[in-house]
């Protein structure tokens, strides 16, 4: 497992903690911005939505918005990385709220999910309303090119979303779909998020392509390994429940790999288990063993180290600094996560 | 019932005809973007997507839109009115998904609801695709003082739409807090819609005040007579079937009258029916019967036509064109509906 070299020459395991603590100003304006958004008249609103965006989240997506923007130098004293990083962190709260309730989620973040708790109906709406104050937001900082990367990454999300609709069930979905879904889902936002950062500091050259692909390629490393947590994690550390991708049917790359690298029994049962929904005592546990057997697990997380690599190398042309050294170690945490 | 006096001095039912014929071109140009705007790799967005703003709809927010423009005298070849009417309709229609989903509607327009064709989750996220659709075509737009009435008004609807969500059931809703849910999900996008007309044609004084108040009065006038009719319609008139509100518990004002005026034995009545959501054979009939008695149905379309008078006088402004003349008469059209 790859471990952090410190400046004394000791080894750690890689961890989030160098980056939040760089920006940990500027998150904590995030959190009072995200608090200040969400308020509304209509009391359900906040309440719903501060169950979800007020506790938990590693905010991730932000993180790299306020991030990407010191990187670039961002000096200024004014708030607009805020209402971007919260911007996207309330385009990623409404997918989440839509998402539960597309997948009948009950768990997110270890705690009851917002629709099992207000039901279906308050999830899609308040999550309606995080997507388009999101937006408010966006206005405000007042750039069309940004508000054109982020209209253009909320169309891909919900994109991604709807392919992931109708390629579930279908168990002989290609590894490039899946890669496009998540891509879609997941590393879209990342990606957008991290350019943002470069473009409100001004660098719309290739310090925003580099921040751009950064994300991209973390994101995606992300997915991956979150895929494969849900055969291998523990509960404590995911906050949902192992196999929930598997009772749900979902197609990822743990079992795509799985049912490529079988034989015809192995596919009779992901057929039976993924396609049909027809899932016995044991077959969770059946399932793990089949990865095991074809490695499948662990050629998701090697595909994750190849895309954390690719996000590694886009940082290339930034200058040694504390905050690209706690970036770097962000993508070593993202993968690190899985062990 | 209001007439129509022709120039020929002859008395007719009002319609929309004449702004439509007005419009055409224009709106035929809508339709074009619409069509272009829905395309997406992923086959099942246009599917659902078209089944819904493809056929049917009156599509009275984007004849708003393009209208307001001519009437202030946009007369510029290129084809931002275009794209924003457009924009507002897919607002429009995303909200129509997601309400359907919430309202576990079965019709819409008389024919199946999407979400009873290809299910709620598919609706709930080709409303996401549809929403965000929507922005890039703002965006593309490029002006962030149209952005900023568009984002806005689209908070107001979700805002509207979980407080419709939080009154439901409650029989005790005041008129007052019933209007402004109608403001939220129906008046404020025909307001916007208007606005924004008068904006993209340069307009940003008193005619932009003037078309936003016209927007407003008669989205809410529409609303009301859409609540009346509800419950005196018929259902080839609505494409929706009569007592469908009634059925779900939706708090409109022809119940809210009828409670507010009948004594303790109809509120026991109105209690059991929407609060309880208890129903039995007859209880549809009963209460239009309730309703007749208090006129509650004669009153809600004697406010219909108060905020019809509102618009109609918000025009004032305006010279005296056959534009105009369409535009009054497309209010009388609204209110006209119910008889």
């Amino acid at each position: 497992m790859a471990k952090v070299v410190t400046l004394e020459g000791k080894r750690r395991t890689p961890s989030l903690e160098p980056l939040l603590s760089l920006c940990a100003d500027d998150m904590t304006r995030v959190d009072r911005e995200i608090l200040a958004r969400m308020r509304s008249p209509v009391a359900l609103i906040p309440e719903l939505a501060s169950h979800l965006v007020g506790a938990g989240g590693k905010r991730m997506r932000p993180l790299l918005t306020v991030a990407s923007a010191r990187l670039c130098g961002y000096r200024a004293d004014d708030d607009r990385h805020i209402k971007l990083a919260t911007c996207v962190e309330f385009i990623h709260s409404a997918t989440l709220l839509h998402d539960d309730v597309v997948d009948v989620s009950i768990l997110r973040r270890g705690k009851p999910s917002a629709n099992s708790v207000w039901g279906d109906k308050a999830s899609v709406l308040v999550g309606d309303f995080l997507f388009t104050r999101s937006f408010e937001l966006m206005v405000d900082v007042g750039s069309l090119d940004i508000l054109g990367v982020l209209s253009r990454a909320s169309t891909t999300i919900a994109e991604g979303e709807v392919l992931q609709l109708v390629s579930q069930r279908d168990i002989s979905t290609p590894e490039a779909t899946y890669l496009e879904v998540i891509k879609g889902k997941t590393a879209k936002l990342f990606a957008a998020a991290a350019e943002v950062g470069a473009m409100i500091a001004g660098r719309n050259g290739p310090e925003r392509v580099a921040l751009e692909s950064f994300g991209m390629n973390l994101g995606i490393a992300f997915q991956l390994v979150d895929d494969a947590l849900d055969y291998v994690g523990r509960q404590a550390d995911m906050g949902k429940a192992v196999g929930d991708d598997f009772r749900e049917g979902k197609i990822t790359l743990p079992v795509i790999l799985a049912f490529l690298r079988g034989g015809v029994v192995d596919r009779e049962f992901w057929k039976r288990t993924i396609e049909k929904l027809d899932q016995r005592d044991g077959d969770l546990e059946h399932a793990q063993v089949l990865m095991e057997r074809h490695n499948s697990v662990a050629d998701t997380l090697e595909r994750a180290r190849h895309y954390g690599a690719m996000a590694r190398d886009a940082l290339g042309l930034f200058s040694d600094t504390p905050l690209k050294a706690a970036l770097l170690e962000a993508v070593d945490f993202a993968i690190a996560r899985a062990h």
